[in-house]
């Protein structure tokens, strides 16, 4: 699965997870979701659902259509 | 699948819906998804992927965070 939106909304989420020095791991378990969900949502491999855009945007603390924001 | 989260996204795709005088139809068929899809999105019953929600705001000329305002 690969769509540019996908990879957009990755990198987002890589750069809000490395700006509150959390790891993979530690986002993963915030968020109550697998690591390797983790990894595979910011390399855009996955259509991710909006429950878990919501349990990752709460996990890192950021609103949901922050999180979002430029991702057209 | 009922969650707080989708009941609110469902709102906000259904007031932007009306708000540009389109029918459930007429934004399935700008959007390329099926009527009975976006009905079901109004009514919080989906958890709708982000390209399907990429896919409605394209269809609706609205950003992604704008639709995703106040949703957390």
């Amino acid at each position: 699965m690969r769509a540019e939106i996908l990879d957009k909304f990755g990198k987002q989420v890589r750069d809000a997870r490395l700006q509150r020095g959390l790891s993979q791991e530690e986002l993963a378990e915030k968020a109550e979701l697998h690591r390797t969900y983790i990894g595979m949502i910011e390399r855009g491999e996955k259509n991710i659902t909006l429950i878990n855009i919501g349990k990752i945007a709460k996990a890192l603390a950021i609103a949901i259509d922050e999180l979002l924001k430029d991702i057209n």
